[in-house]
């Protein structure tokens, strides 16, 4: 169901924890508490091969829309520019061609400035405006063109961002940047909005005899329900990767962990999802070759710390206790599985049952039927947490107390066959709690 | 946007309010509290026309199975033994013809039996057995063939009924039969589930020189997301209405009220909506014609009742502290306005602001662009309470204070523009308050 790979993933490493990257950050003042930081900078040493994924709303921030704009001018650049280069180019909007000087890599981003506290969404001309000016500050500050810098930011929608407070405290994040750990932890922490603890994972692998690294950090704990996108989530990498295949596995990673994310069914107008490769640690070497045993281990690597970033996010969700897997196969098809687990994973009473760990299981199947799915009871199969409940239409024999106990865990994972087919789907979600209610009742008062 | 009437809805009407109807009601002990009311009966005293909507959700329960194949078992009979009807039938497992003795009017179902505390929902072949056993316990006393019952339960899904308790209680229920206030009251708290209170509405209209009745109970307070269908519901009216008219009347007003209603965004593997016609009130009348007035005045009051009713729902959902009409025009289609007002109604995170009385508005708007919507942030306008918050993009300069003024109110209106066409739609709602998670926390223990 996933294509995540054997490699062990780190929680040690982080955003710089490729070679070629430095982060910064800084309290701006945009968060009211103070001295929280709220400004992050990832800065690439070198010109980044750079893909990227974003929400899917059509209610959309304007960071998002910068940044879309911005990689779609690094596109045309590079193409123009790009007069020996031997990649092929996809029709995509996302799709950065080579540079002339760096065949088939790099020559697209610099950096990527991120802000939390307010995620300027809903606020018209001006809000494109701000976001605009920060990818101007720190492009002056890096030595590289505004188009040359992503911008994304986080926090409540509707209100302008206070620039006054960005403009100075920007510099600041800039003037911090570093490698390591403590660089890291506080690019993590930067981009927090009601996340409790910051949430950063990577993957050391060998590629052609040389040690790559891939290191992250993302944020979210609601407004959670990316689809084809993903929430906040930045990652480097020192392997050499061009964009177009770079972007492919981006897109394929987000699909399979991500985009299996829910906390609240409620999509987000600020998903970005950023994976700049500098190439450094393959100085020298031919840049990885789609198609190609380095691309696959690659590519499974790039997945496991989606994975784990993804996980991240369900077990730290607003008001969560649980994480629940929700597994659905013999579906019609793939969709409908999807359908079925998504409507099982959104359900606020299959979360509340959860949440008191009540055996309450009519609520998976009925929740999995009310979803468009083709078949009925009668052949569907559910167990939770290994354990049997219902078979053939009918409820297995097994004592409450067993269910109970299998719903006692911290990660659960229930598994309805729908006994149709052989599509299958997953989505990772958690349960809903009194603290949920309590968090969102007062988010902006 | 609907199609209510001006028509005087009263709360004293219930079930036995229109002329030929009796109801009775008993304690079983289905239910885990001694005493509590848990079967039903609705018994007209001679064949009434039958309408009914039945949930749309795969997983359908025993009942809504039995129910369904009784009323096209009937609707057989009816149509083999008319030969001078002049109805018109329609291609509908609902359309039941009429019968020779009384044209275009009557001949299909004498009672309808309903319980609480268990659904009789995911339990194979014994619960459609027990379904069965239902009707024909009520049948033998009423003294018709068992496909004249129609039969609904509703509570817990998974577990068998407890036939021995019912088969005990069914009889004091029948041996309670009577009309009027008492028997209503007993009637409509005998369907209820977590509800709070009964909710019963009914009204009175002139057709034809004659004082017609249309008077019915309703229960539901959770799993609450009718769609085509409805939660449970039982209507009774003594006008005359052949039941292929009664069907297509039945469905708008269910359409236009009952379908518009979400607590939680969960469906219903009960959902089931009745409307029987004695005709009692119109006796030596000729049945109300289709394309009448009269059919307009009858149809009008119908969706009047099942407005109230389903109001009552939303009023008393589980934990519910607020009534919430989302209001969606100037979609691109209806439907895009549905899924659009289905979204903002059903996000968690809208809920709970309203819970908290926290105008964050950015929730609204950005659950409409998750909806798969063809407009954007730019066109929309949006008003809370009649509020003006959000328009052109930008934000309205208005005081926090005066829209969390508009949101202490127990009845909202929520009216989104989303400035691309003419559709529209309504969904009525509730917030997402403590008590919703500490009622379905531990619902089944």
């Amino acid at each position: 169901m996933t294509r995540t790979s054997k490699v062990r993933v780190s929680g040690a490493i982080g955003v710089t924890g490729a070679k070629g990257f430095r982060a910064g950050a800084a309290a701006a003042g945009i968060k009211k508490k103070r001295g929280a930081l709220d400004v992050a900078v990832l800065v690439c040493d070198t010109e980044a091969s750079a893909a990227a994924v974003f929400t899917t709303n059509r209610v959309t921030g304007a960071p998002v829309q910068v940044s879309r704009r911005h990689l779609t001018a690094r596109s045309a650049f590079a193409k123009a520019s790009a007069d020996k280069s031997t990649i092929r180019l996809r029709p995509s909007a996302f799709a950065l061609c080579a540079t002339a000087d760096k065949p088939g890599f790099g020559g697209q981003v610099r950096a990527v400035v991120a802000s939390s506290g307010n995620s300027n969404v809903c606020t018209g001309a001006q809000g494109l405006a701000d976001a605009e000016e920060m990818t101007c500050l720190v492009a002056k500050e890096v030595g590289c063109p505004a188009e040359a810098v992503l911008v994304a930011s986080t926090g409540v929608i509707g209100r302008l961002l206070p620039m006054e407070k960005v403009r100075a405290g920007l510099p600041k994040a800039l003037a911090s940047l570093a490698r390591g750990r403590k660089a890291d932890a506080a690019f993590a922490r930067a981009i927090m909005t009601t996340d409790t603890r910051p949430k950063q994972a990577g993957v050391r692998l060998r590629i052609g005899g040389r040690t790559v690294t891939i290191g992250g950090a993302t944020k979210g704990v609601g407004m959670i329900e990316p689809r084809m996108a993903t929430t906040l989530g930045f990652l480097a990498t020192d392997a050499a990767v061009g964009h177009t295949l770079l972007q492919a596995m981006l897109r394929r990673a987000a699909d399979a962990t991500y985009n299996c994310l829910t906390v609240d069914g409620h999509q987000s107008t600020s998903d970005t999802l950023v994976l700049l490769a500098s190439g450094e640690a393959m100085a020298g070497c031919d840049p990885i070759a789609e198609g190609s045993a380095e691309a696959a281990k690659f590519e499974s690597a790039l997945a496991a710390v989606c994975e784990n970033l993804a996980r991240q996010i369900v077990a730290d969700a607003e008001g969560g206790t649980k994480t629940i897997e929700v597994r659905v196969t013999g579906a019609a098809s793939d969709e409908e599985a999807a359908r079925a687990a998504r409507a099982i994973a959104n359900s606020p009473l299959v979360k509340c049952a959860f949440f008191g760990e009540d055996p309450n299981w009519g609520r998976i199947t009925s929740a999995a039927g009310g979803a468009g799915i083709s078949s009925g009871a009668d052949s569907m199969r559910l167990a939770i947490g290994g354990v049997l409940i219902f078979e053939n239409g009918t409820p297995v024999e097994v004592k409450a107390a067993k269910v109970k106990r299998a719903m006692k865990a911290r990660d659960i994972v229930v598994h309805l066959d729908l006994g149709a087919g052989r599509g299958e789907a997953r989505v990772l979600t958690c349960d809903l709690s009194y603290d949920y209610v309590k968090i969102n009742a007062s988010y902006t008062t």
